[in-house]
């Protein structure tokens, strides 16, 4: 048995960074008293959902990795002696910015980071005004408890970049993300648009044979622009098992920590049964790396 | 709008192969009956699944691609007026058989076949013996009533197959199958299966906004090398739309003839909304026609 108790933070965030990061504090703090040893949080955590918007002034936001919020998770992984998944607006250089993970161990030492590949750009998420495309390319970060594959938000969609974590070892895969209803959209839609959130996702599991943890955002945030009645963010934070099953999943209103005990010894029991990567027809595979094939 | 009405027959079969195919004949005439213009029939319909057990002369099952079955199968078409979608045990030659799915036209025609790719091998599914490793590729097939992604069960598996598909103009995803459940199995193991089963299909239809159809067999087999207790096959054929949601599915335990309506025109509008194909990072898939990335 490789058991790990998982935990974490779905948050409801305010325009105060500063009370934003003290309340995760709290919160991971939570997590760690009730025996977490890797807490995961939410895509942009520290502050509101700034991309609703298309607005220069929100690249003030943005800060050096390392810096001052990776010195601040830092201490507290420390403290707490837990792997710590963290998700901040990088600032690489003036005009150039990243939405980008930082993997913290145990001794609160930065072990990896990624900078997210698949960029978003809907009305309301105007990300590729803010983030360019990463170029680090998908690659799993090793820590004290496992090789994670954290990818982020967007990349949620595409099953190349489980695939590629899976194929590079990684033994979960970990998704913070900033997802939610339009308020003009009918029931009907924006539950199409739930199930089929969890599903891609729950399917990278079962495509990959390993464990999956995905963190949102929850609450309303206003579009600062008021071109849009603004963000439901639709929590509903979850774990899923080997299978794809899922093994706990937050509401979709309130914030709120799970904690969550993943068995990574049985991933290799499924993937014995359902032995996927064996017969992957790799010898036709060519053409995935085309944008299409007319 | 650009409806088509599908029919997909969920049969359970017999050990008299006429019999079976007398039976799937009047299920593809009701389909039709009904409206249904694309029928799809489930995985290898003309016989129990003889990969149960590894015996050579189950290879006296096959047969040659055109042949009986396929001149029988045109017929109906032409006379229903239908896009007919069948699964066949094909011989190419002496010592050479493939899992071969076969489309007809309205006029009777075949339109294109598809050669199971992805073989499976696994205690009571030992298709690795009498299957030979398609060598077609992933290749769509034009039909009157649109183009075809047609894959035949374990492919179901893999978001590769599905992916090339799409890439290459695939209006919808068909999959013939036979899965079922191992008698020893708990049923919260059988459940997880199951909902595997579902969620890697439904998320083939998310990742590439377009519909999928999936046909699987229904009813226990004998195990004929009364190794174990035969497959109870699951059933649960199903149609989903193009954000992975339900449009209808049958039962658990009977022949079902399904008859749902799939409007091809909301793909489109589906992939406006999620235009997931414009941002896959195809400068950092390189990977993926590796075995492993070690």
């Amino acid at each position: 048995m490789r058991k790990v108790k998982v935990g974490i933070v779905q948050q409801q965030i305010s325009n105060d960074v500063q009370e934003n990061m003290n309340l995760l504090k709290k919160n991971i703090e939570q997590c760690s008293a009730q025996g977490a040893e890797l807490v995961v949080l939410q895509e942009l955590h520290n502050t509101l959902y700034f991309c609703q918007a298309e607005n220069p002034t929100n690249f003030d936001l943005a800060e050096r990795i390392p810096g001052p919020s990776t010195d601040f998770y830092s201490q507290i992984a420390k403290e707490q002696k837990i792997v710590l998944v963290t998700s901040l607006f990088e600032k690489r250089a003036e005009g150039l910015y990243h939405n980008t993970a930082v993997v913290f161990d145990f001794d609160g030492t930065i072990v990896g980071k990624y900078r997210k590949m698949h960029i978003p750009d809907d009305p309301a998420y105007y990300e590729k005004f803010y983030f360019t495309p990463g170029d680090l390319g998908f690659s799993p970060i090793k820590t004290s408890l496992g090789v994670l594959g954290v990818l982020v938000c967007w990349d949620q969609w595409y099953p190349e970049a489980a695939r590629l974590m899976a194929l590079q070892g990684a033994e979960m895969l970990i998704y913070p993300t900033a997802i939610g209803w339009e308020s003009s959209d009918t029931e009907e839609e924006k539950l199409r648009q739930l199930n089929a959130w969890q599903t891609i996702q729950q399917s990278h599991a079962v495509a990959n044979g390993i464990p999956v943890i995905s963190v949102n955002r929850v609450g309303w945030e206003e579009d600062s622009s008021h071109q849009t009645a603004g963000i439901q963010f639709w929590g509903n934070s979850f774990v899923a098992g080997p299978q794809g099953e899922i093994l706990a999943k937050a509401n979709n209103k309130e914030p709120e920590n799970l904690i969550v005990e993943v068995d990574l010894s049985r991933s290799e029991q499924v993937r014995r049964w359902w032995p996927f990567l064996r017969d992957r027809r790799i010898d036709f595979y060519n053409g995935l790396d085309k944008r299409f094939l007319d």
